[in-house]
């Protein structure tokens, strides 16, 4: 299917619709409580280059912007149309659209099959037949429509304007603002995504095609509720994974969901166990909440050379006893041996936790199948020669109270471990818990974000780092952690909210690189 | 075993303890970089009103207090010292204790018996059989000590001052930090707590005998490691859980963290099957994670009537069709039925989703064991009457995104679920993402969590709030959402950071109660 010459005219298609030479926002309002507005707003608030038309019966003018009464008085050629009017209007611009050469569609506007109501699902129907004569693509409808932050595109001002690596394809607009709302201050920026609601003309399958193809994109991730075409979406999704790392949400996955999902988009949803099996045949990852979706699509696009990598490299780190800095391995000869022993587990070693921190780290791993070997010894060795008192009661995890004031630091021995061939995975804890408590908390965690920093930049180990959320009563320490979040962010660093969070990321990224290779 | 004598002796005995009429810090400093001076500053930050105590060779003053050249130089009686010297110089210091009657010494020193070296796990036999000779209870050594904030007692300055009716004893400190830290924005308070350590005199055992008796415990909570006494214990976790829900994370429970537990607090931990089936059976709650420690934590001070019930309230309104307000159930009498059909699962009622969101909680709900039904038919015939448009549309969850518009608000269906004998457990989303894309955001945010407010206030039906993390760049949104989730905390409703650890605090919540019940 994919990778014969529909799927690639459908990407080539796509890749036209997302890059607009004028889009025209036919509903457009100057009520910014309204979605007219928000759209308008948006694009201006994102710097979009093409020429913005603002339509609406009314006339007049808005955000410095000359409103048409109707598509039709625009001048020159629009590619683009987001169409906030109502649902009994849309017909009819279907038509003009057709009439002005417009590319695609896209329709916020609701209120069609997702009702329940026949008549509503009848008018959909309609059109989507108006828009197959007219030659217009439709995305939606009941969707929020494109983000593209490299064109300046979006359809919400305060959306990141980084361009990003992660393209990701939406049926729910509001979980894409979950998303980017809850994931941007980690440092998750979007090449592309897409909400599409509905899924009346270009849909799911259309989508992750475009996203398999598109060189801005590194790792894709997807909230699915119902599939149009289930055989279709599967093999698109088997070229995507076979491409780049796909995350896939399913939404819709038990008898409550599936209703929920009915009554959101229409959609027709599948029993869990099917399509989470499906999903991981197709060699994607499937997860069930959206914090882990927003802790793998991290995972793959940071875990690894965050800081470095143009593209993703496989890991298979721990088959090769992998070292730290210097010459990576070439990692597409390795494969998995299946039934491999216990001692053929991702070694990992960690920095930064306090004790009790330690010990549940170290359960954590075990559970989900991470190693936490003993302190290797060539870093017991340099431990001795630097503090003596500490030799052979500090272990892996590295309990930071055992450190404190021997004058031997967290990121001193996170380099010594990411130098020793017996460790593959790092992880180090902010530990601000215990920062707070001491007069110089400001300068700790500049200190050690900064050393965190430099491994980042170094290693060729995954590498995940732990900050808390800065809920603070105090403005002071919201600023604070604020302000170290944004510093480890923009270094690309992969940055989880807590350690249960950042060990089962590492978890599932490693078994996800063993599964590939197999 | 509890219960008897020696069980209300001990509980007695630490209730003085927790009482002293004046402390005495050993090796207080007057450098903020110092435990010296850390447990000097929390006691007067935390407005001690005992005589307090600065003990140090070199004499002078610190803090506004003389300091006294020894222990046996204080003037008066002293109950209780805080120990911050040396190892070496301990065993000479419980001898003074002795001389001077004091009741408990507190050995924050550590490099005993955790170090795995002969010597000092020799050195800790000595102390042990010096304070016995001696009459001097020991906490510790290696440990943080006392948190009671009602008496003004602190080991860090930065705890919340806020009496609440959490007990909990920790192994670890820095353990103890983490979850103040963390649980403290979400409204986690505590009635007293105690970091214990190597537990070389008193330990788990006594420590949860105390809190089952403390009239200003109702929910206790434990962070062990390894276990003095394993019969002992499990007597006084079933005596215990029988009075107060007790919820215990279990740190050791492979063999990676049982070695991190060793070099830790010298522990020796045991299986995590073993454990955890232990724990269940002697009617507690076994968690994994932090993050499920204090959600827990919270749902049982909180879920149900947090802002009115002294007493918790055993949880089993799905058995008896319970309604909202008013006259709530005389739950004593309710059993479980094993083998329950499947309708007669709780039935979760949710607002303030959008769609997607809406899905994704439906399906995460059953598949923890949570029934989310349709609308009930009163509370559809509700909406039907304020806003016939949605009629037959709008589903449970309630999406957020069907409402907007139509004049009907999430925080009206809310209380219309909780007037409904269809629905027993209340789930509320502040849906933030979606707010900060209006802009009235913080009249929306505000207007909102005063509804929800006033529904905690009312409802006899467990109800858990979800509000994120105000991890913002902009210190506006930071301001906002921090400032909405201490109006929240401070109103006692329970607060969840995602909509995922709400559903699974509900999931367990009512779980733990069915099996209490059996």
């Amino acid at each position: 299917m994919t990778g014969d010459a529909p799927a690639r005219d459908i990407a080539s298609q796509i890749e036209t619709i997302f890059h607009p030479r004028a889009i025209a926002v036919v509903g457009a309002s100057a009520n910014p409580d309204t979605p007219g507005y928000d759209y308008l707003h948006s694009l201006q608030a994102f710097g979009y280059r093409g020429r913005l038309y603002a339509v609406n019966p009314k006339g007049g003018e808005m955000l410095g912007l000359p409103v048409y009464r109707s598509l039709r008085e625009t001048p020159g050629e629009v590619d683009y149309v987001i169409c906030c009017i109502p649902a009994e209007h849309v017909l009819e611009l279907v038509r003009e659209c057709g009439e002005r050469g417009v590319k695609a569609l896209q329709l916020f506007t609701g209120r069609f099959s997702e009702t329940g109501r026949p008549d509503a699902a009848g008018l959909e129907r309609q059109v989507l037949a108006a828009a197959r004569e007219a030659g217009v693509r439709i995305i939606g409808p009941n969707c929020m429509g494109l983000l593209y932050p490299g064109q300046g595109i979006s359809f919400r001002a305060d959306m990141s304007r980084e361009a990003g690596s992660v393209g990701f394809l939406s049926q729910s607009g509001n979980l894409l603002f979950e998303l980017t709302h809850y994931g941007a201050p980690r440092g998750l920026r979007f090449s592309k995504a897409v909400s599409y609601g509905n899924a009346l003309d270009l849909d799911e399958s259309d989508f992750l095609q475009y996203f398999a193809e598109d060189a801005e994109t590194r790792v894709v991730g997807a909230y699915l509720e119902g599939l149009r075409d289930g055989r279709r979406f599967l093999a698109a999704l088997r070229h995507a994974a076979g491409r780049k790392p796909v995350v896939v949400l399913k939404g819709g996955r038990t008898g409550a969901g599936g209703r929920a999902a009915a009554s959101h988009t229409a959609a027709l949803a599948g029993p869990s166990a099917v399509w989470q099996a499906a999903i991981a045949q197709a060699g994607a990852l499937a997860v069930d909440t959206v914090e882990d979706l927003i802790d793998m699509l991290i995972a793959f696009d940071r875990l690894q050379g965050g800081a470095r990598a143009n593209a993703i490299r496989p890991y298979a780190g721990h088959r090769l006893g992998m070292v730290g800095a210097g010459g990576g391995p070439s990692t597409r000869s390795v494969r998995f041996a299946p039934g491999a022993a216990q001692d053929e587990r991702p070694r990992l070693g960690m920095v930064g936790a306090g004790g009790g921190r330690s010990v549940l780290t170290a359960d954590l791993c075990e559970e989900l199948g991470l190693a936490v070997p003993p302190l290797p010894e060539d870093v017991e060795r340099k431990v001795a020669e630097r503090a003596p008192g500490l030799a052979g009661w500090v272990t892996n995890p590295v309990d930071q109270s055992i450190l404190a004031g021997s004058g031997l630091g967290g990121g001193q021995v996170l380099e010594w471990l990411d130098e020793s061939p017996q460790i593959d995975l790092l992880l180090a804890n902010m530990n601000e818990a215990w920062a707070f408590g001491r007069p110089n908390a400001d300068a700790i965690l500049s200190r050690v974000a900064e050393r965190f920093i430099q491994v980042a930049a170094q290693t060729r180990k995954p590498f995940a780092v732990v900050l808390g959320p800065s809920d603070y009563a105090e403005e002071e320490r919201r600023r604070l952690v604020s302000q170290v979040r944004d510093r480890l962010a923009a270094a690309k660093v992969a940055l989880y909210p807590s350690v249960e969070r950042a060990v089962r990321a590492l978890a599932r990224f490693t078994a996800y690189w063993e599964r590939r290779q197999a």
